[in-house]
C-alpha cells in the first residue's frame, strides 16, 4: 500500500500557552495515522511554505514532545499574513510539490479563512487535499465552538493578575486600574470577575468593548466605590471605545506617546488614570489619591508555568481530533469545535463545523451578561461557564482583622 | 508567673508573594512562646497603632493561618508613613499603655529605620521593648542579609515573564522592551537574566539603574541584536537614569518619602520604544519593524500561584527567628539576616544584625556582575547566587525547526 500522502502542519497569529499541546496532538495522531507519510511543519506558518522552510518531524526529537507541548508559543513559529488568492495558489502549488494530502493550520479566525481559501481552491483544481483548522486564541472570540483553546490559560492568568492587585491594592488603598488584552471581544477582560473570592475584593468594576464607554461615567462609577472602600480596583478592556467605535485615546495623546497599536503601549492605562487623578482631586480635594494604571500587555498569553491543565488537555485533544477527521474522510476540510456536554460535571467534546462558519467572524461576549450599569458581567451566567476551564486557582486568605477595644490615646 | 508583656505585630510599604508567611512565622511562634500575653495585629502598620485600630490573633481563625501564609500582600494591611520623632512617640505609648513588651515590623529599609527609631526611644525612657525588623522586599536592596525574603518570588515571576515574552518575540519577529521594578537597585531587572535556557534565548540586553544609561547607545544595542537575531528582547529597570542620575522620562510625583512614581504608567516604556522605532526606521527604511514595550507593574510583587518554594519557607523562618531572638534576650533589637551557608547544597540560616545596619541604606546590585558592555549581567556570579532562592522553573521545549531541502517554486 502507498502512503496516502504527506502531512504539513503550521501555527499562525498571536501565541497562545497552549498553542503547542495542539501541535504535538496533530503530529504525535499524524505520525501514528495508518499509512501517513512524511510530517512536515511549516516555519512560520504560511510564509515558511512560500520561502520553502519546512522541517520534518521525523528529525525532531520524539522524547521532547511532551516538553515542547507544555511549553508556551508557537514552536513552529508564526506569522502574521493575510494571504491574498495569489499566495494561496502558491501554497497549493507546494503542497502538489511536496504531495501534502493533508494541511493542519492551527490559528484564530484569520488562520480559519486562510484554510477556507486553501481548501476551496484545491477543491477546484481537483486536487484532493484535507484541510483543517485547529482553533486558538486567548480572545475566546471564535463561533461556533463553546470556547477556544488558549482562553482558559488566558483566563487564569488574569484572574490570577488580578487577584494580585486586589490585594497590593488593598493593603495600600488607592485607585488601581487594569487593561487587559481584547481588542474586539471582552471574554478575558470579564474573566477577571473570578478573582473576587472575599466580599469586597476587586476587580470592583469591569468595561468591555461590548458596551460603549463613556469617560464621564467611568469616572463617576470609580468614585463611588472609593467613597464606599476607600480603594478601587478596575479591569479595562484594551478595546474599549465610545460610540460608534469613537477612540478613547485621542491622537494628542498618540502623538505624545508615538504609539497607536493598542497593546505594547501603556496609554490607554495612563488616560484613564490622568482622568480620575483629575476628577478625585476635583471632587475630593484635600487629600492625596494613589491612582496607578497598569497595561498587561504580553505576557497574559504565554506565560509559563499559569497554564490551565483543562486548556492543556482540550487543545491536545483538538490536535488529535483533527487528524482524526481527516483521516475519517466524510469531510474534505473543517474547524474543530469545541461542545460542552450537559451533566453534573464539566466535559466537551470535539465536532467538526464547516470553516465558512467559522473564518472572519467573531463571537462578542453576551449582552445578556453584563449587568444593566454596564460596569460589570452577571456571575450568575459568567461563572459556571468559565470556572471549569481554568483549574484549581491559588486559595486566598484573609484574616478577620476585627478591632479590640481600646481606650483613645492620652492627650 | 506573670506575663511577659503583649506582643505586636505588623506591615509595612510594599506588598510581596511571601510577607505573610513572615507574619504567620512571628505570631506562631508568639502564641508558642513560653509566658506570651496577648499577640497584636497592627492594621495598617504604624498608622493602626496611631489610630487604635488593632487586631488580636487569638480572635484568628487558626486553621486558616496556612492558607493566610500563602497568600501574597500583607494580611494586617500596610501603611506608606514616614514617622517623625512625634509619631513614634505615640506610639511608644501606645506600647506602653497596652503592655507591648515585643514589637516585630515587617518590611523594607524605610520600615527598620522605623524601628529603630522606636526602640531608641524606648531605650531612652527605660522602658524593655525588644524590636525587631523582620526583612521583606523584592527589591533585595537591604544590607547585611544574602538576599531578602520576598526577591526569590518576585524574580521567579520576572523569569517566568521574561520566558514568556522571549518565546512571543521569537515566534513573531520584532523588538519587545520590558520594564520590570526597581527604583535604584537592579536585583529584579538582572533576575530576567535567568530566563535564558537555549541558545539565541532573550533577553538579548538588560539595563540595570546601577549603569548610566544612554539612550544614543542603547538604540544602536537593539540595533546590532535585531540585525543579528530579527528580534531582540530587552530587560529594562524602571530606575534607568543618565549620568549624575538625570532623568528618562520627565513626568515626576513624589510619594511621602520623597520617591518619584515610576510604576504604574507606562510612560518609559513608550519613550524607550519610539526611540527604537525611529532608530530602526531611519538605519534601516524601507521595512516595517515591530517594537513593543511593556510595564510589568504591581502583579509582579506579589502574583499568587508564581511563588518560590525556598522564599516563602525563609520567610517563614525569619518570622520565627525574630521571635526566637527576642525571647532569648541578649539583644534589645536587631533586624533578621540570612546567612548563605558554604557547601555543595544551597543551605541560609539567620542572624541578627543591629538595626542600624539596615535602616536606611541600600545594597546596589554589585558593579562587578554587570558585563563590561553595560548590558547583560555576569552569568557565572549572578547565576550561583540567584538559581537556589527560585524553586523549579518551567521547562521550555523547542524544536529543531532542521529545514528540509525543498526545490525552488515552480515560476
Amino acid at each position: 500500500m502507498t502512503h496516502p500522502g504527506n502531512v504539513l502542519v503550521g501555527q499562525s497569529g498571536g501565541p497562545t500557552a497552549v498553542i503547542n499541546q495542539t501541535l504535538i496532538g496533530v503530529v504525535e495522531a499524524a505520525l501514528a495515522a495508518p499509512g501517513a507519510g512524511r510530517v512536515l511543519g511549516a516555519i512560520n506558518g504560511i510564509q515558511g511554505i512560500l520561502d520553502g522552510r519546512l522541517c520534518d518531524f521525523a528529525d525532531e526529537d520524539r522524547d521532547r514532545f511532551e516538553v515542547v507541548a507544555q511549553t508556551p508559543s508557537s514552536a513552529l513559529l508564526s506569522v502574521r499574513l493575510k494571504p491574498d488568492d495569489d499566495i494561496c495558489r502558491r501554497i497549493l502549488d507546494r503542497c502538489r510539490q511536496l504531495d501534502v494530502r493533508y494541511f493542519f493550520y492551527i490559528g484564530g479566525n484569520d488562520t480559519a479563512e486562510t484554510t477556507h481559501i486553501i481548501s476551496r481552491m484545491a477543491e477546484e483544481s481537483g486536487y484532493d487535499l484535507r484541510c483543517f483548522h485547529c482553533p486558538k486564541t486567548i480572545d475566546n472570540d471564535l463561533c461556533v465552538t463553546d470556547h477556544c483553546p488558549g482562553y482558559g490559560s488566558a483566563a487564569r492568568w488574569v484572574i490570577q493578575a488580578l487577584m494580585a492587585d486586589n490585594l497590593d491594592n488593598r493593603s495600600l488603598g488607592g485607585v488601581k486600574i487594569d487593561i487587559v488584552m481584547g481588542r474586539d471581544a471582552g471574554w478575558l477582560t470579564a474573566a477577571s470577575a473570578l478573582a473576587r473570592v472575599h466580599a469586597d475584593d476587586g476587580p470592583h468594576l469591569i468595561y468591555l468593548p461590548e458596551v460603549d464607554f463613556s469617560l464621564e461615567r467611568f469616572v463617576a462609577d470609580v468614585e463611588a466605590v472609593y467613597r464606599r472602600l476607600g480603594r478601587c480596583v478596575v479591569a479595562v478592556s484594551e478595546g474599549i471605545h465610545g460610540p460608534e467605535r469613537a477612540a478613547i485615546v485621542d491622537s494628542a495623546e498618540i502623538d505624545s506617546h508615538g504609539n497607536r497599536q493598542l497593546s505594547g503601549s501603556g496609554a490607554l492605562g495612563d488616560v484613564l488614570a490622568g482622568a480620575v487623578k483629575r476628577h478625585l482631586a476635583a471632587v475630593m480635594p484635600g487629600s492625596a489619591h494613589r491612582v496607578r494604571a497598569d497595561t498587561f500587555g504580553y505576557v497574559q498569553r504565554c506565560f509559563p508555568g499559569v497554564i490551565s491543565p483543562v486548556d492543556a488537555a482540550e487543545a491536545r485533544q483538538v490536535g488529535r481530533d483533527a487528524v482524526a477527521a481527516a483521516w475519517a474522510g466524510d469531510q474534505p476540510s473543517g474547524s474543530i469545535a469545541l461542545r460542552r456536554e450537559p451533566g453534573p460535571s464539566y466535559q466537551a467534546t470535539t465536532f467538526v463545523t464547516p470553516l465558512a462558519t467559522v473564518a472572519k467572524v467573531t463571537k462578542p461576549f453576551p449582552t445578556a451578561w453584563t449587568t444593566p450599569s454596564g460596569n460589570d458581567v452577571v456571575m450568575e451566567q459568567f461563572d459556571p461557564y468559565l470556572r471549569p476551564l481554568l483549574g484549581a486557582l491559588p486559595e486566598i486568605g484573609h484574616l478577620r482583622l476585627r478591632p479590640i477595644d481600646i481606650a483613645p490615646e492620652s492627650a
